[in-house]
């Protein structure tokens, strides 16, 4: 701790890549069946049934809107993490964390960032196990998780005629994204902001969802609303009608303030972190009291169509929703 | 396949992350037991036993010397992986690989990249069943594998008086990395730059090394011998006497050609993916059986000592082994 304090100040370069690691292993967890000790080349833990593993890499100069803390950084990479394994009925138990990180980053950074990782990982009933730390010229945060789950959720099994249902509202994402890119932090609503920088994955409503064996196929919601149901719909040779949007109620205020159209925000943002998810119209009820049961709320918004795409009914009006979100690679940042 | 080869020639930019995902989905294994089908928002299987995970993250501009191809950056990633897990006496099976690419790197170099990443999993026995692909100014390869083990080796259990012993000989890395670095490529021997760009993970002699039973610790080589061996000291609270250095005589004719010092090129040198273990007396026999039966040496180089610190003798002078090798963040290299 000594030694922590009085290098608070320096960065990377000067401390070394032995600072780094001596840190990062005196904080990782051994759980209780781990076999090796924290710092080995490996971690190992018995594991018996059905093992869940997801990996989301962060990368801060396209993932990362100016003005969120290191913390706020390294919650939200465990938290893509976290969202697809509840996607998948999974629990997060084991993490592994790569880092790529400046020469430059002071080490109270570092610090801020691992302090994240931690709380965001604890807070979910994870433990970091293990992982590899680098330098590299652009900050890059690759996380690996591992889950355990009962019953699991697929993409696939939607059929015609099920309920198509997400865990809460969409916008708030698309909107305080653009709030921050364009400068307007002071003027927006903090839930909005919040949203993009310290976002909560669906855990315990996925592990409620799944419980119930009545959901026919889950997604998790990050690549947005439309693309999302894009996926669901090529995997399942299924489509989509929405005929109750999801719309956020400050994203609609936001969209109306700065002349935005509001289903731009609603279907085609990303991070939202919700699940998305079908069910048949005789497991409704179960999957309304699981949801409930754990603090959530089942909100209905459409049904499983014949035929792929997927439309939407907003204002007496149909509409065609298009397949797109967000795309790595394309310069179509809004 | 007419999409891929209509589209060798552009960059990921011109045909966006949607190509990018397909191409890796369409690639992804389905493993026997796998429970969710590839594309999903995570992957899931039985297992039931001991799961051992390891992790590596491989950037472009620190870890990859000019002249590599994207086949063997793709496998080297692969590689240290499996080393780490072969250190432990686990044997690989899922590999999840995140990626972070360039807008502008070619179709073409991104298949290169993949058959590499595909390839050496596939002669190691492993399967890639997900991953994560994004944009990256700096070329990123994180990889994350799950291997099954029967019995572990552990960095901890060596013993004053124990053999200290390596599956192979030093310095051909610091020498080809040398040369590399200074375009000596045309007079340097070919297997001095392979040990650079094509290296091989010691992954049968972990095995038949943990099964013996008798390995005491077991770490691999990949931050350089004198790294790894201050690793092992300082988690043992022991010391090592080298009294036989494991000096490549390509690495010894190089480092004379060049006015070298060859102790420098094999005790600083790294990522040679050897394993390093100690052994009792009485396992000496079985341990040099085991890794003769899969066609690997036994290399002794000396012993377990009292007392921390690394020592070495060499043409009759003995001097202190440095604790260092190469350090991330500080600007050290050759």
């Amino acid at each position: 701790m000594r030694r922590l304090l009085s290098s608070a100040g320096q960065t990377l370069a000067e401390v070394g890549e032995g600072w780094v690691l001596n840190y990062v292993i005196s904080r990782l967890v051994k759980p209780k069946y781990a076999l090796l000790e924290p710092g080995d080349d490996a971690a190992a833990f018995q594991h018996h049934g059905t093992a869940v593993v997801s990996t989301d890499m962060l990368v801060a100069e396209t993932d990362v809107p100016q003005g969120m803390t290191w913390r706020q950084i390294g919650s939200k990479a465990i938290v893509a993490v976290v969202s697809d394994l509840a996607a998948k009925g999974a629990g997060p138990r084991y993490m592994l964390i790569n880092l790529g990180l400046r020469p430059d980053m002071k080490t109270y950074e570092f610090v801020e960032l691992w302090s994240g990782l931690e709380s965001a990982c604890s807070s979910y009933g994870a433990s970091i196990i293990g992982g590899d730390t680098n330098e590299c010229s652009v900050p890059i945060i690759s996380v690996f998780g591992i889950g355990t789950a009962g019953r699991l959720m697929s993409r696939r099994g939607a059929r015609p005629g099920d309920v198509l249902a997400t865990t809460g509202l969409f916008g708030k994402t698309a909107a305080g994204l653009r709030a921050l890119l364009n400068g307007w932090v002071d003027e927006t609503p903090q839930s909005l902001i919040e949203s993009v920088v310290a976002p909560h994955a669906r855990l315990r409503e996925g592990l409620a969802l799944a419980a119930t064996g009545a959901v026919t196929s889950c997604i998790d919601s990050s690549d947005g609303l439309a693309a999302s149901l894009y996926q669901l719909s090529a995997v399942n040779d299924v489509g989509f009608e929405i005929t109750s949007p999801p719309i956020d109620p400050e994203a609609r205020r936001f969209a109306e303030e700065h002349g935005l159209e509001v289903l731009e925000l609603v279907l085609y943002g990303g991070e939202e972190y919700e699940l998305l998810f079908t069910v048949g119209s005789d497991g409704v009820a179960e999957a309304s009291r699981a949801l409930q049961s754990v603090g959530g709320t089942f909100t209905p918004i459409g049904t499983v169509t014949r035929g792929r795409g997927v439309s939407l009914v907003y204002e007496g009006r149909r509409m065609k929703v298009e397949p797109r979100g967000w795309q790595h690679f394309r310069r179509k940042r809004p």
